[in-house]
């Protein structure tokens, strides 16, 4: 428990290597809402992750006054929306700003996820972890372009596609070491933002895991795939 | 051209049996917003379209004072905030309530482009026609649990998740005749509540192609890729 607001502090059910669920961390910590979390062990759920998001099974879910809400971006909307109160708010309010961060946010989801999963998730010398690491460099290369010379996505501050992002940043090395690349070599600006938004922001520094410990976490879970 | 901000009006760069496109006509029209519809050729895509999308390359694209916003929920969510003065909102106000409506039409976007595409985009008698078909009407019924016995997935009116699903209802003859079911039978009171989407809201019975030209458009689909 972080804070002093026991009784009416959020939950969030989430599994410390998450990038969708430390999502949810960083805008919980940014905005400075006090918060309890749950660690759910993803090879045997809980029976409150399967009650509060039936439909998916999956974490991140914030459960706000009894009330579960899931799916990582959903979750930085509301936190946005309900705690508008407390702290910057992390999409603009310009309606096409917003729907920049929006897309933006989107395309993460679209590719993000599913290249890793090639990489990460796939045999050893299988092709599906050559043709991951290339779209996820192309993806990474895209995300970069739009970033530019500005500090953070939305500008001089942190802001909801950073948020949506940097969760992946302490996963790089366990995709370098598998798909056999740097991502400080092929997208430099990329690497730099990642590493800003850890220095100059405690609410992702206390956020996200060690790269190594991801690493350790992911030659776990491909040994009990029997994927080496 | 409708109405008479002819200067101003938005430019929608759509496809007449565009779920995802047919989700923006039927929001701008709903708040009341004129607009100019360019119809996409999606063989051979327009200048405008690659680079206003140049990311996804994709329909729908709403261009507003020169500047594009794409993806079609990021064009929902946009319509709400940059049109809040025109009609009413898509969106609820309550926080968890805007979170639920984000949730369920997120889950539209998992699943329904997904299994729809291994309906129509499969060769005659393949398996995945049937797995997804099966698929299909699971997402289906969780849709018909959600919505209930209320008319609208929000309660008395038309909105985000009404708006996100219904443009696949024309789609349902074409899923129908070629997953060998029926909606209706599946799912009567989804089937009930997209007759009423239809019945009681001009800004959907507008926005929405005959299901007879849907299936037309597909068949010509399926032919070019030799699928039939």
């Amino acid at each position: 428990m972080e804070g002093d607001q026991a009784a009416a502090a959020p939950v969030l059910l989430n599994c410390f290597v998450s990038p969708f669920g430390n999502r949810a961390r960083i805008a919980l910590r940014r905005k400075g809402v006090a918060f309890e979390e749950k660690a759910e062990n993803l090879a045997a759920k809980s029976p409150l992750l399967l009650s509060s998001n039936p439909v998916h099974g999956k974490v991140p879910v914030l459960i706000v006054g009894g009330r579960p809400v899931c799916e990582s971006l959903v979750i930085l909307e509301f936190i946005d929306d309900a705690f508008s109160a407390a702290g910057e708010p992390l999409l603009p309010a310009d309606p096409y700003a917003r729907a920049r961060a929006r897309f933006w946010a989107s395309y993460i989801d679209t590719k993000m996820p599913e290249c890793a999963a090639r990489v990460w998730r796939s045999p050893k010398g299988a092709a599906a972890v050559e043709e991951g690491k290339k779209d996820m460099v192309a993806a990474l290369k895209t995300l970069e372009a739009e970033l530019g010379a500005k500090p953070y996505f939305a500008g001089d501050a942190l802001g909801y596609v950073d948020v949506a992002l940097v969760p992946f940043a302490p996963w790089f090395l366990t995709y370098e070491r598998l798909g056999g690349f740097s991502v400080a070599a092929e997208c430099p600006a990329l690497a730099a933002w990642a590493a800003r938004c850890v220095r100059e922001n405690d609410c992702v520094a206390k956020s996200l895991p060690e790269p190594e410990h991801v690493f350790q976490f992911v030659c776990g879970m491909r040994k009990m795939f029997g994927l080496e």
